[in-house]
């Protein structure tokens, strides 16, 4: 990322395409020498600068590591929480505004880009069914009527602040991507999350060359439209996408076991049909990692966005030993944040 | 407002009367002087000072604007909401305390005073009636309390903050405020607001020396005391001010147009009847900004405190269009307000 | 406090005993040279550093005085509460998290020990009885799976910030603390709390030499092994602990009467039998600080932690005359916590 990639406002990030692969090497380098240095001296890039958060859903990863990242790097956070900081938007185009929210969206993003140098927003999850839900529409409207960069902080669709951290502690593990072989692999939980961390990992491994398992049970499939756009991409990479039900067989070659818990995306709309099919695979362990099946790959390491269930996605045994990266990941959750928001506020 | 005028502290900021009109001139100058420069390499006037932001309604923009304000100085904002920081404080002097309310708001104002260096304070808005209301008890008995600076931001009664940003707007536009035509004007909404902002605004633009046309329906009069306190000072600057209810006659040769949602002060205490009144002016014309209206006056300009119901108050045409002035405004609060903290926190 | 003392990371501050007497000293002096300074211009030992501050009991004095401090020595504190920001942490060993707890505290401690360089906590009050309570099991869990320090902010058991307040103005008042006549009073209240402050003073009292007085109902003594340890700690250093439940006896010779209302410990899980037990000491004289019960010491000073209700467990008389020290005690909050941080996140 050249330093004046992000020179005409506002250049945002609601996807990881929104980086070019270049940028994502630069971003990933940057981090790498910010980690390095405490950064603590005198290094005040964003001086003056503010970061809005606004989360219409919980957090705490997300929220602590991006204030952290702004503070260290001279700026000031201001949090702002759905709950108690904001009221209800109107988000339709010429909308006769005599309902419950006395404020439209377009307003809302344009007064607060006013005051602060960048937005980061975890939207509400929408519904009903997951055909709403993927066209992220909160963050786009957030996006489209912003004058200054638009961060996502996790959609329906995507994480790309998660996988930032992901892949850095792949390329921290590994020296490279290329040829890597990477199993996502779906666990059991009875509060399943979204796909979105996975959905952004699997696009960016397509286009940076890795080779990518998908195992999960039938039905709990991941985005029709984001595999293909992945596919494509590993075109010229020479990556490859394989999707498959066997668990085991999944693992077979893996360097990497990805483990994550997500909501069947064909009964987002149905929690009955959708309990009925989670409790199938209740205490099925093919779904839950364990120190046997990380054994079935090549030395494989173990990786998970958390929060984390243990002994029920994950064994304790696998979490705790020598194989797992989860607090590395955890970890590089500062340092990529911190790497992107100097560049993206770059004065 | 020379340098030395918030030397005793403290110097509250109650109402705009606690300025004199050379220290709002001096603000403005300041204002300008500080939205030129970035204010953002390494000047800190307000380094290692804190302000306490108490907030006992809600608030997006006055709460994002302040903070933004402070930081940009290089100072810290605590943002406390009375839902998840505050419990219930007692007011009565001599009180024996042994009902709900466990602190005395004169501890909790004597407390926080030796924390932070300036108290902003957003009060629930008190009842039952007008004329309780209109006492602004919560924001006065803190700065009676307060041994650091208190300032309002926006009780029942007046709204500084937004009227500073507005008379910033104002001086913008027109170079100068003597002799200007300003019209207010009541619109419809199914959740009107306070009249604070317009008492702060009619106040000053008397002081200041405009012609101020008021022009609501009738049961929607302003305070009385504040309209007799402001026609006090127009005898001095050779203000004028008229009252109309007539919508359409208030825009003759108005060069703004100030829309604001107001709830009719004599029906404060009975939602029924208020209900009512309102009821009678939803969807009636008069009562709503459009482009023909404006256009009745002299090339008008378009103000609005924000939030807006779009096409409800105003349209989406005139909020949209060359006339309107509505960003500005909200961008002004960030300026006016650094320009205040510096003057009240000099060291 | 030798500037070494806290290198190896992570000093947990849990209660007065993880100072020694010789560090207890240092801190009051760096305390007493911090107020002093203004300590605004330019120095900022926590420049980009970042402190936790988590509640899960709500906070007005602790939160502001914390942050406050944080941001005075240039660092930033996130704040960040049980209610709109945490979820259920699941604390067992081993445990198969199938339950509604979809984080692992010692998941979340290091995780947030990744992004912060010290964890302040304030827990919850924890049943159903006080052997349980005792335990302070959620800040031992806090401070044995963080890899930054643990501050505690008040659990049930100790409240060693408020502790450390009250010592330094115990010796801004009388210049040393052996030999000096300290008496706690315990005072009737509709909603006591905690002892925690009480402990910690008394045990810190104790290891300083002074005599101390515990007054209280019967049915109201403090932990016995807290006082047991108090005792012990006073055969070294020439202290003497006396308990009674004669109000005006305790007073006799004492040169300082520290007020508070603490919960009967022994119907900790009984509020019918508490409330009933608090009854009897309602609009009892003996239980309520007044100039009378003061003049019968000697040259009394008057403290108290807040929130205080004013004529139920102090006149005001009392806390508004020249005996009282309570918002010097409050006021030194802000200076014994910038000086605690500064030694704890010593670079």
């Amino acid at each position: 990322m050249s330093s004046a990639t992000f020179a005409t406002p506002p250049r945002h990030l609601i996807r990881l395409r929104d980086l070019s692969c270049e940028e994502l090497h630069d971003l990933f380098d940057l981090s790498a020498r910010l980690r390095g240095r405490a950064g603590r001296a005198g290094e005040r890039p964003l001086d003056g600068r503010t970061v809005g958060l606004l989360f219409f859903r919980g957090s705490l990863r997300t929220r602590v590591s991006l204030e952290a990242a702004v503070h260290a790097l001279g700026g000031h956070p201001i949090n702002l929480s759905a709950t108690s900081d904001f009221w209800e938007l109107e988000h339709g185009e010429g909308a006769v505004m005599d309902g419950r929210a006395p404020e439209h969206i377009k307003d809302a993003a344009a007064v607060i880009s006013a005051y602060v140098d960048a937005i980061a927003i975890r939207p509400a999850l929408e519904g009903p069914d997951w055909k709403r839900a993927r066209r992220d529409s909160a963050v786009s409207s957030w996006a489209r009527h912003a004058t200054v960069p638009v961060i996502n902080m996790e959609s329906a669709l995507w994480h790309p602040l998660q996988a930032l951290a992901d892949l850095l502690t792949l390329r921290d593990t590994f020296g490279s991507f290329e040829g890597r072989r990477l199993t996502i692999h779906w666990v059991q939980s009875p509060s399943p999350a979204t796909p979105a961390p996975v959905h952004s990992l699997v696009d960016a491994a397509m286009r940076l060359g890795m080779h990518v398992t998908v195992a999960q049970p039938q039905g709990f499939e991941l985005d029709p439209v984001v595999l293909a756009e992945a596919r494509a991409a590993g075109k010229d990479s020479g990556a490859t996408l394989v999707e498959t039900n066997d668990s085991k067989a999944a693992m077979q070659g893996a360097e990497v076991c990805y483990a994550r818990s997500w909501r069947s995306l064909e009964t987002w709309d149905n929690p009955t049909l959708a309990a009925s099919r989670l409790a199938r695979h209740a205490r099925d362990e093919d779904w839950r990692i364990t120190e046997e099946l990380l054994a079935l790959g090549e030395n494989t390491r173990l990786m998970h966005a958390m929060p984390v269930r243990r002994n029920v996605e994950v064994s304790d045994e696998a979490l705790d030993g020598p194989r797992s990266l989860v607090l590395d990941q955890a970890a590089n959750r500062l340092h990529t944040q911190k790497a992107l928001m100097t560049r993206i506020l770059r004065p």
